[in-house]
């Protein structure tokens, strides 16, 4: 501890916010580094190539519709609108960081993508044969996933850091979760198709370790710019409202053909219904006149989504779906109003849009869940051939019991908080160096410092002007 | 008459728009009993279920991609967003009611949802064998309809109810519906595949019977707000345009599979695009100066589709289709220049959105569409078996023949108005209770009732600022 | 061009914008021949039609998922999000023409999309049995496709065209583009499944030429208006972000079942996302400090979704895909930095969206690429059927080779280029004719001209609303 802090004030020197070499270049060269790798290791696979009419009569199925683009096509653009749109949305909140919120997503999502199919594929989509990555539609699913990961990372650290700090933690928060994914997945045999533990609780973690180690003492000189304005809340809603939708088609998406996907749908979409009622009535409850706050119903009412990731293609049963997002909505809305604050202050995490709330604490109770769901499976619930199916009890774990699951699953959750955790400690200090253009304490949330605005001020008062006027004026001179 | 008038009077008591316990009280107690219901009544149906393989190969069907989530889950995904986005931001046209709009519209549908899954589920899911409701997607399209019914009645009082009411609304209204729905559909066995009666008929009339019983006759006071702003009037058409995009999937996603679904969609994007000439076209005339007026474009441009409704599955034919959306451009958009100013002041009925124009007037025209459409069917153009497929003439109806049917039709949008009528002037009087919340006639349309606002008052004038200041100041001190 | 000039001054009289009269007319009597003519042509086809299960149960169709409807709908509905928001919201980038932007994108599309299906179906759905146009879901999506060509041309033209204007050019390049695809595809016999040059090198050089024959040698007397705002900006990635997720839905909805549209989507998502990073490059390092600028990020990032139009169907492989997107993102983000200001200089072609840059070149590239994968197919790559089947050499095409396709992909880039400057200059000679009520120079990029605002003028600084207000007044007294 001792020595991280002292790391911490190695590092704090004047601030520059000039990223006119190091963005390009980091840009120019990884995806150039992409395209190289791409032409060495990726082609399509069987069912997006033209070998594919071959194939199909090869193997005797009797339709194109068999392809399994239409079985995941239709997931895969919700879960696309989700990562660009939901998630870049819902952190236009500030008021003056709207460009960063949804730009910066864009930015580290659209070089996350191709990091994370080489990654994942190196993992799990190999053709030993040729030493080739084959991909399709579900390489895609999961490459979006990856990056929902750094996106909810970025959560944390929204308006403290330049886009090259984004790009370099996306980089290694996609390898992270590439590595965490196969250790939970293939060597554990945990079961995670919507990845409350895989992506929110890594993800969540990691963006917190990342924020603590670069724990702002004097943020609070930017505090005038750390708020929304009327509209800015009406853009997050887009963004809450694109999560909240298509989330069923997230816990879906990578589950079983038929009723696996069926069954996630339906419980991700009842325990999401279930979090808003609670979410509403815990945000009336704990303010003075009972009115609501946005930030609540912006963040926490997802929470359900969340918590159903890992049990969704479970059989949860529609009433336990239900009691999880009441319980879920609960908790993360008194994330907001007592554990965010409380962390600021005593635990020098500043986390700014509340991920602890949204992701860390409802991934962590989406293991668990899933862990209870699975070592509770029974035959008689299930069939043989459902549980067997449903988890997976095949090859090497043809021999695995329901019971012992839970207790993999137990053991998944336990990893995916250790690499959230480390990793971000990890990549927090790299983040540290005094070359990566974040904008010092006094300045933060505020688009000015990376993007050309238009002359309008119009959500700032006067004497706001008046003051980033004259500190434009001053660092003009100076640069 | 009378009655009604001096209840109303009786009514009206000092308001106080805290809502700190009431709001709580409702949310917790009815997610809680939605737990206990669901936990006693709802199950997976055989889709959904994990015995899905075992039924699969029993019934002999040949692959996954049968499972009824692959016809009907991207429509359900549209049909989703247009209850939260649709008709969310399209009420966000109110300067300074766009949290309420989205918020509210949010909460109540997530109630109603499961509300609707329960109801409906008695009516037209319940397994005799267990007595179990068993759902799959389709019934979680139905909730979303049977949601779309209440959110339409929310338009009428838009900024003139509170969250409290809105909730008691939406609890008699998804129950009203159920039972409307079940006697238009099995007892009368009317067709309503895109619930122009069903859904809209049933909703407008609901919403504005409600809106009648709230009358306010000083709610001139309030007129400073209700009104647009430049930029809420572009959140508006963000509603717009997702509710126009996606109607033909709200009219095709529980047709019959194959060529229902085919013909439902292909009718209402038609219908939906002779509207828009139409509805600019009225707008520009009845203008001064031929400008076009927002609150046309942002709703009128939807009467097609809610007007083709009943009619999208059977052969309404490609210009049948254009020629009833060129008429509910017409008339909508003349509704909102005569009828909407006429209701207010003759009528006392106060329709903040115009749902009249927008909902039932439509509706009613969708409904008599789908009664001559019906009665006019012949064998030579739909074919024998395509005849019994579109309107289902088999079991207790197999008999049944066209001219017959448009009878049965007919008799349905008379059920629909009734139980839309009768129903509002009910709940409209439980709402009248002085109990619920809801704000003075002074100070409608108004988030600062029911939220924590940003600190910027960006598009209030400042003389209205230091008026709300000053309302503000009183309230706090008295409260 | 003297001709051209002379033309020009000719046709430049004292302007009025009222379009109270011609609005409406065009509305009502082209949307009346609409009805009339598909009264006369257009039926259900075989899949749309109730006839369906007998068509089934004849051609031993398995299941009614063989439907087409099923193979394209989720591919359709994200194409037409991009038509209706992905473009409408793109333009709204301007402080006050959103309404114009989103409104009269709104109106055009929805007329276009019915001539389209009337122009398209004589071409190549035409029944020669019945002389009827049978459509279906495939329609529906070239007609979207057919109209995205005139938004394109919109684009450059935004806010210095009356709704009238719009609507010319609209049934113009509808008509012109029917034609050119026509002998594009069936002529000519080249590929284009995602339009690189049919749609958006057609629909570019359409509006650029058409911008040059409109060209207002003092608009500058408008710059007050010609820029963004705060929250406009926000509100054009709305649109930026919906066409780059759905891009992949746009180029492959109407390839070929299965691996056809499987590998379109896979290109077309690898190309956007090496757009991305170029596209921030390149903005970055061509302004000083460094700085982003909106209007790069807002388009250039959608370049290489148009480059890899003609060749995502292809064995373009993921790395080809990536080096696409990479090349555009440079590519056009110079062409905002150097080529915009240089055309409206030395060119004299106004064109306020971009087109060129983010259509124009990236369609001609895409042209390209499409012609150079052709040439380079081989049979060890893409199997003796998969050949047959990407290239479709059947028919009287049943010799074909890839070298000479190449060529024929080459010539179709020619003929959308003349296509496109040919229909663009003699559409502009009837717009340039004083009688469609375009705005005076000094009174473009204003949607008060044309629509009814809100009394708030938030974005105005003080000093503009004293202006617009003596010269509102004036004009109000003088019409």
């Amino acid at each position: 501890m001792g020595c991280v802090q002292s790391f911490r004030e190695i590092c704090d020197r004047q601030k520059n916010t000039n990223v006119r070499l190091s963005l390009p270049a980091v840009c120019f060269v990884w995806q150039t580094a992409m395209i190289i790798l791409f032409g060495v290791f990726i082609r399509y696979n069987e069912e997006s190539d033209t070998h594919w009419v071959e194939h199909r009569k090869a193997n005797n199925i009797s339709s194109d519709i068999e392809n399994d683009f239409y079985f995941r096509y239709p997931s895969f653009q919700d879960v696309h609108v989700m990562i660009f749109v939901g998630f870049g949305f819902l952190m236009t909140f500030l008021k003056r960081y709207s460009f960063g919120a949804v730009g910066f997503n864009f930015l580290i999502a659209a070089f996350g993508l191709q990091w994370a199919l080489l990654m994942q594929g190196w993992f799990h989509s190999l053709d030993y044969t040729d030493g080739k990555i084959k991909i399709g539609v579900e390489n895609l699913i999961n490459a979006d996933f990856c990056v929902a990961g750094c996106l909810i990372a970025y959560g944390a650290v929204l308006g403290k850091v330049s886009p090259v700090q984004l790009m370099v933690m996306t980089l290694f928060g996609v390898t992270l979760f590439a590595v965490e994914e196969y250790i939970i997945l293939n060597l554990i045999h945990a079961r995670d198709a919507g990845g409350s533990m895989v992506i929110h609780t890594f993800g969540g973690y990691y963006g917190l370790s990342i924020s603590w180690m670069l724990y702002r003492p004097n943020l609070d000189q930017s505090s005038r710019l750390q708020g929304s304005c009327y509209h800015s809340d009406v853009f997050a809603m887009i963004g809450t409202l694109f999560l909240w939708m298509f989330w069923p088609s997230f816990n879906s998406a990578i589950t079983d053909h038929g009723d696996g996907q069926h069954r996630a749908a339906i419980n991700t979409y009842l325990a999401l219904a279930s979090t808003v009622l609670t979410t509403v009535a815990i945000s009336s409850l704990f303010q003075k006149h009972g009115k609501l706050d946005m930030v609540h119903i912006q963040n926490s009412t997802l929470a359900g989504g969340v918590a159903v990731g890992t049990a969704a293609e479970f059989m949860l049963m529609p009433y336990g779906s239900l009691i999880v997002g009441f319980c879920c909505g609960i908790i993360s809305t008194l994330g907001y109003i007592y554990l965010t604050p409380f962390m600021e202050k005593h635990l020098k995490i500043q986390d700014t849009c509340g991920i602890h709330n949204l992701h860390a604490m409802p991934g962590v109770i989406g293991g668990i869940v899933g862990a209870i769901t699975a070592a509770a499976a029974t035959e008689s619930v299930y069939g043989r051939e459902g549980l067997v199916n449903t988890f997976d009890f095949e090859g090497a774990f043809k021999d695995m019991v329901p019971t012992r699951q839970g207790g993999h699953q137990a053991a998944g959750l336990c990893v995916a908080i250790c690499f959230g955790i480390g990793g971000g400690i990890l990549v927090g200090c790299i983040l540290r160096l005094p070359i990566w253009g974040d904008a010092a304490d006094d300045n933060c949330f505020d688009d000015e410092s990376y993007w050309e605005l238009p002359e309008d001020e119009e959500s700032v008062p006067p004497i706001l002007q008046y003051n980033n006027h004259m500190r434009n004026k001053d660092r003009g001179d100076s640069n």
